[in-house]
């Protein structure tokens, strides 16, 4: 008999989807290259050439039984003794192949990190605004997603609201640094702040609160910054990695979880993440793609057009007025609409061919997201359709 | 806090892979081509040239962009429609591509399969000998798994002990044909019995009752014969596929799921899948590996080697004396041993250099499982320590 559950899950359309259907279909009428769509955060620029020469590479010169053959329960030693030592030398830390278990992309990652260490019935608090994907996430592992209110002034940690959000039944607090959507990452105090507080608190309660951080936008940071490392500020972390955007290559689903050395039970976390795999289905990444990464990972796609991007939409955003933080990474920004309805805005928005998304299924109504991984040229183009939007829906002119 | 429940399974380590890291030990002793190692059901031919070619034709002429971007959330369309038309043209069915949601694996196809058509607290009856991993898979998704003793004179189904198994709580029935460890294919007669029987208890619980259909093996098939498709006898069926075994690429984690068209609610069934990635962090196999089996649906491995060691094997254990059903397919055969216990059978082969794996673990004691996915060459220097630990062992010799 079919599960209801699930069937009943199908009416509740994602808004991000949505808009980004209108998108294809008003590009169908009036060409893509006219509709201004930042719904989609899709990596815009190739994988670098040097992940497409290992793939041939491979191809070529690997015994194919051996290539395409099972990699182990725990994942392929080659690649996680490679990630370790990624991680070590750019990070400063001690992580070995035993603290790392490829995984298909950050969602396999989360699904992993959160039942490693909580089990259902238990609560995860994450902090708003927040990729909305987390709530199917975490209720699939039978555990409550609780969500901090924003601090809109910088995206940081709103430590007063978060604290009342934390007991006895946490079981681990998630965050995303550089965070969709807002692109602002955790600055080392906010991280040392929370380092305290989970430290404190996991006294408190009797049991090791875990920090699971998911990094999938770290590697593309701006103004020449390193994002600060969570997993140097506190022991118990679990490091969820995809290499979909500094690679470019979403579609092959590889990521890894990286327990910290310190971490409670640290000999334990891959082991379990193997048996945790049988109940999901998970069974490892490609063995070819794992293979490939292992020879790519201190390097990236060309990333730098995010940056370009953000530049201007920023400028452009400030000097129509907008309120905004200014992102340090990923390739997404999250201004303040001007109105309280953000769904209303992005409705108007529609109108001048403009696809924005509003905040509010990121737990911040209010505010907008836009994707900025599109042309530069495209982004440019855009800022006249966007001026007349202001212009002629609230009265805003540039200053 | 550490989720004791998958620390706790840490602790039951699977007789297979303790015999195959025996072999592995042993190998590196005496060298691993004096090892008779019959314990692991990997492929060991090399996939079909054509994969290969399709990888590196992809990789060198499909935009980055597309070829590692995101597939679509119920998988790469034009991989749905070309699995659906491969399953129609051989086996008279009338899927779409709404019908096919592709997955990492058999153990992703059966991961969403079961959580599709069954609800925590429920039970799945499947058939001994069984693939042990099922326990984990079913019990991951919150269900129980019901296990109706063999028939051993021929592995079909037992009826009688069947139906005392099946109740108002039965989700669904698990078969897998051709099965691993016997070998042995359901009969289209014993196909059709089931069918009428599903047919009669869905009326009686006032439920459907799914049949979900476990055929990693299908295409290795003896005697010229095409293996009975389950989907034809039975409306509610899902179809369970991984070309793992087919074209010798098991790491690449490559399979789907058919939802009949005339099963119920079968528009939804991929919807759902969809949904239930969500919750699992499936989220689609890799795209580079869809887009490559898409171009090689109709196509396998050079399987031959698989029915040609069988029929040495076959022909061997028959000389010696041994009850023994002959595979229809696979890479298995499970014949019964030469004392009750079969672990204490397996035990003393190993004093041979041959790595036998008990029944036990399948759901069958007394009958050991030999994984014959090796050189021809091997099985042939095989026969010496088999007719001398059956001589030494038992006092059995060749007729």
């Amino acid at each position: 008999m079919i599960a209801q559950h699930y069937k009943d899950m199908l009416g509740a359309k994602s808004v991000i989807r949505q808009i980004s259907e209108w998108s294809t279909a008003r590009g169908a009428e009036i060409g893509y290259e006219n509709v201004f769509d930042y719904s989609l955060g899709n990596p815009s620029v190739p994988c670098p050439p040097q992940f497409t020469a290992a793939c041939e590479d491979l191809l070529a010169h690997t015994d194919p039984v051996k290539l395409h053959g099972y990699t182990p329960t725990l994942t392929l030693p080659s690649a996680r003794k490679a990630v370790a030592e990624s991680l070590n030398r750019r990070f400063g830390m001690d992580y070995t192949a035993d603290h790392i278990f490829m995984t298909t992309g950050a969602a396999g990652a989360l699904a992993h990190a959160v039942r490693c260490v909580g089990v259902p019935g238990q609560n995860i608090v994450t902090f708003a605004p927040f990729f909305p994907e987390y709530k199917p996430y975490i209720e699939g592992a039978g555990l409550t997603l609780r969500v901090t209110p924003p601090r809109c002034a910088d995206f940081q940690i709103d430590f007063e609201a978060f604290a009342q959000l934390v007991d006895e039944n946490t079981a681990a607090v998630l965050i995303n640094s550089p965070n969709n959507p807002s692109g602002t990452a955790y600055s080392e105090e906010t991280l040392q702040q929370l380092a305290d507080f989970l430290t404190a608190t996991s006294t408190k309660y009797g049991h090791h609160i875990f920090l699971i951080s998911d990094e999938p936008y770290r590697e593309i940071s701006f103004g020449g910054r390193v994002t600060p490392y969570p997993a140097k500020f506190y022991d118990d972390t679990l490091t969820c990695y995809s290499f979909s955007k500094s690679l470019s290559v979403p579609g092959e689903r590889i990521g890894y979880v990286a327990a910290k050395p310190r971490c409670e039970d640290a000999a334990y976390i891959v082991p379990m993440c193997g048996q945790i795999s049988r109940g999901t289905g998970h069974n490892c990444p490609s063995s070819l793609i794992q293979m490939a990464v292992e020879r790519c990972l201190d390097m990236t796609s060309d990333l730098s057009v995010y940056e370009t991007n953000m530049n201007l939409i920023y400028d452009e955003l400030i000097a129509l007025g907008f309120t905004v933080v200014k992102p340090d990474g990923t390739f997404y920004i999250f201004p303040k609409a001007l109105e309280d309805d953000a769904k209303a805005f992005c409705q108007k928005a529609l109108k001048y061919d403009l696809a924005l998304v509003p905040g509010d299924s990121f737990g911040c109504p209010g505010y907008f997201r836009m994707a900025y991984c599109i042309e530069t040229e495209k982004v440019r183009r855009s800022f006249a359709a966007l001026e007349k939007f202001v212009a002629e829906e609230y009265g805003v002119t540039k200053h």
